[in-house]
């Protein structure tokens, strides 16, 4: 399967697509989506929405993983990135994608194995899981694939106890 | 010009369609969107791009007048709100209408004409502008009714200022 793992931004949007077949993993792509800030509000998530659907277009993605919405003291960038974030899991909905969201609790234990592995040990695991020749820049790229493995642990365990 | 106004809700979004040409309103369609709490985010954002865009191809908008989000004191609220705003901004961008957004004062200062008026003086206005036999229930379509008024007035203006 073919997974999409976003970690949503106004300002950057971090994006990792892999494939995950026989408990292996293949990255096909990574990279941010990027909004200046002098541009609307309007335009910033139409452009987000644009590029979201290029991807979408390029790659056959059988799921989106999306980091939940972490509500940190400024709302205002909440705000802004819940607008982002709803563009986003719109152009997945419109292509029949099944969409998946994970806290960033569920992302360590998802990636590293235990929830209270800092940021850097996520981003090492991303490297090593996905054998890249060093950690995706910016963080929110490393987020991104984060969020791709994740979802992939994650139905790996299920189909585990489904078996 | 076709005005489309919207009070952006997740559960509930009021919207108005109204034509303003010579100075004079006519009421095209007005009414709610309603989404079921008990369906998760990514339905209720879907289900309301699709009904924006059911709006969008029966009448010929020129522009959507939206409400600016207000910070109210339930961010999750807040936050489940602009995903849904993102996606009728977006569905509106996606069919090249210019978005313009208005504060509630400026809505108060555009219907009723001053920025004190409450919620029943503004309701009453849009009643007596748009020659309706009652005030639209719930709030959210007079208000979505209201943002459109405001609009035309705000375009009104500056028509006069440009002549």
């Amino acid at each position: 399967m073919i997974i999409l793992g976003i970690d949503p931004g106004i300002a950057i949007v971090g994006y990792g697509i892999i494939e995950y077949k026989n408990n292996s993993f293949k990255v096909l792509s990574y990279g941010a989506i990027t909004t200046p800030a002098k541009i609307n509000l309007s335009s910033r998530i139409k452009s987000i929405y644009d590029d979201i659907n290029t991807l979408l277009a390029k790659y056959d993605i059988d799921a989106l993983a999306v980091e939940e919405l972490f509500f940190n003291k400024n709302v205002k960038t909440a705000i802004d990135v819940a607008h982002a974030r709803g563009v986003i899991m719109v152009a997945c909905s419109n292509k029949g994608i099944p969409i998946f969201e994970y806290t960033p609790l569920q992302v360590k234990q998802g990636v590293v194995g235990y929830g209270r592995a800092v940021k850097k040990q996520i981003q090492e695991m991303v490297k090593i899981i996905l054998n890249l020749p060093e950690i995706p820049k910016p963080d929110d790229v490393a987020d991104g694939l984060a969020l791709a493995i994740c979802h992939c642990h994650s139905s790996n365990h299920s189909d585990i106890f489904r078996a």
